[in-house]
């Protein structure tokens, strides 16, 4: 066995590897060397077909499911075994990089190309999934396609969730899939085997301790919120300040109180006021509305269910002179990951001689939602600063490969 | 005098001064109830033509000036004396109302009606202006023939000006001349004995305080400041607080001590906080850059002046965690009314037993350049809530025709 999983490691290539990344980011390229590839996009769609095209070049077969999920087999030998899977999303935040999501699509795909190269067979077929609107950054909430793989959240209401212009989730689907060849459609929620998914740390700490592998072992829980503040329209000449209700000045207001409110001295809750829109959002008009998001994680779900009920209680207090509404848009609970597939990345990492740590996930991943259906895993590797969600975005090639390597026998060993 | 003060106030005629805003709201009537009469357009060249036919009905020469300023003539006694000049503008915001504008139109061709119908003399000329473009929605910058007239800007640079479609001001001001009657031309700037302007207030003060004229004393002065801040995008849930430059975070708590820094317990500075753009504007990414906007207008220049300095600095001293720049793109000083013009106005309003109060104007009006070239002075009447460019702009037709009684008594007054 250690034979076959050293051949399954060293077919990983590390050029065609890196070559992938930079062709993918050519999808949605922006001048700042950033990526902007939102969901279902027709950014989205060409990093759908370019995949697809690599994918039947090498000889696997692709399919797709209702919401949008790109499955990528190669056969077992065991017929009617449920497969062993891994992947991550294609789609990127408006100024994103060049590895988040793709990196563990890229690495799941050079993973399976190495055992098929490697000429090893396995009992269990293996898959690479890229998951459909992981970042959400288009269509809330994120991570749609592992929900809705999961059965999370009904597929119709996901469906019928629109962009700011008003596109529908099924629309822009349909546009998606039809600007690529036809594929084999399958159901939603197919019995896996396991689930293990590569993916850059998007934060400091492998950098920092000079890990090559991290061996993740949970992924803190998010809420988040979407609060209107609804106020008057006025002329900002005419209208003395006591008579107004300034949408602006009151969410001004409420989100220093929630910064109060969410103050912790251990610095380990995340609060993020992400998104915050105006309208009329004109010089000379006092603000009617005001929309904005709240994004809150904590490892720990008894900190984050009282968090997000003071979240909430502070929206609803705050009610003079603008009305305040909030809508809580996602509950996810914190995810503990499989003991067996946690243990299993690390010692492929040590027998490859890589330096590896145990960590929690910062982010949230599609892997949370498979942790529902399946032995669920994550292999991180390091990016520059920590840095991601951002045109800066950055990652070695050797640690692409790297976590490649490992990603290659994890899946070869649950597979066999 | 005040016999002849009383005539003139009674031959006011309140149904024909509504009427004619009735009839003039038919020209780019929309279906909301409110008008879109941009300058220069067909619908502005149809309400010159009416305004024009009723002056010529009631005996009264009108003439225009290379800006296409439209004024109405009633001869004084004295040949050669300057003329008391009354008048606001005929064209409106593409969402506008009924009465922003006309009412100083109308409210001037009443009181020159009045006076002429109670056939009182007077020694200087008394003349009525429909201000070419006061709204500068298609033009701008607007208030553009009162500045054409008061030379505040050259001519030629004023016709040069085109719309989005192209369309210079000279050349829609052909077309607009053509649409209508022969008219005598006359030079921009001749020489004027006083100007009185009637116009609604476009604020909520008159009627909340349950007075039917106010007495203009100023209009305030406005400074418009361009605010950018700018941090680190960063992922909203690997990234430890401390470690962020979280660009919203900062602006927010700026424009908080901002606003603590611009508090009035007069109510009369206005800062307003009208525009506030975040990027990348997604849920889960930390903020990079945020830039507003800040509207700051009082009538008292030295207090102007030390709130804008106020604003200047403190957006300078705020340079943790994140840099902010500030600059100034708009320096608007106060005007202030002749005071003798202000004490007419006020003696008027008493002597016809009309609750009233002085207030400074919180929009820019054409007086604010005719107060450059003689004593001028503004009448104020209630509008509902205070709304103007809106359709749903309102205003009652008493308080119209008491605006205009006072108005006639003034004219008069400063004509005998």
């Amino acid at each position: 066995v250690s034979a076959r999983l050293r051949q399954a490691a060293a077919a990983v290539d590390e050029a065609r590897l890196w070559n992938r990344h930079v062709e993918m980011a050519r999808h949605g390229a922006r001048d700042d060397g950033g990526v902007n590839r939102q969901a279902l996009s027709p950014e989205d769609a060409a990093a759908r077909r370019l995949l697809v095209s690599w994918a039947t070049e090498a000889g696997f077969a692709c399919a797709t499911d209702p919401i949008g999920n790109l499955f990528v087999r190669r056969e077992g030998r065991e017929l009617g075994a449920a497969p062993v899977l891994s992947g991550s999303h294609l789609d990127s935040q408006p100024a994103g990089g060049r590895f988040d999501g793709v990196y563990g699509v890229l690495a799941g795909l050079e993973a399976l190309q190495a055992i098929d190269e490697a000429e090893l067979a396995t009992r269990r077929p293996i898959e690479v999934v890229a998951w459909c609107n992981e970042e959400g950054s288009r269509f809330a909430p994120g991570a749609m396609g592992s929900a809705a793989f999961a059965g999370a959240q009904p597929l119709s209401t996901l469906l019928d969730i629109r962009d700011r212009e008003g596109t529908r989730v099924e629309d822009a689907l349909a546009a998606t899939l039809a600007a690529g060849p036809p594929l084999r459609q399958r159901p939603l929620g197919f019995p896996l085997a396991a689930y293990v998914e590569a993916h850059i740390e998007q934060g400091p700490v492998l950098e920092a301790e000079g890990r090559t592998v991290g061996v993740v072992t949970a992924i803190q829980g998010a809420r988040w919120f979407a609060v209107e503040v609804h106020g008057s329209a006025a002329h900002a000449g005419t209208t003395p300040l006591r008579s107004r209700r300034d949408a602006l000045r009151s969410a001004v207001s409420l989100v220093t109180r929630l910064e109060e409110a969410m103050d912790d001295p251990t610095d380990t809750l995340r609060f993020t006021v992400g998104r915050f829109e105006v309208s009329p959002n004109s010089p000379n008009t006092v603000p009617e509305r005001v929309a904005f998001s709240i994004d809150l994680r904590h490892p720990d779900p008894r900190v984050l269910d009282e968090r997000a009920r003071a979240v909430a209680a502070l929206c609803r207090a705050s009610r003079q002179p603008c009305e305040v509404e909030v809508r809580e848009v996602l509950d996810l609970p914190p995810v503990q990951f499989d003991e067996t597939i946690v243990e299993l990345i690390e010692r492929s990492a040590a027998t490859l001689g890589l330096p590896n740590m145990r960590l929690p996930s910062g982010a949230f991943h599609d892997a949370m939602h498979l942790a529902r259906l399946c032995p669920a895993g994550m292999v991180f590797i390091p990016c520059a600063g920590g840095v991601s969600h951002s045109p800066r975005e950055s990652a070695r090639s050797s640690d692409l490969a790297a976590g490649a390597r490992v990603l290659g026998q994890v899946l070869f060993e649950l597979a066999r």
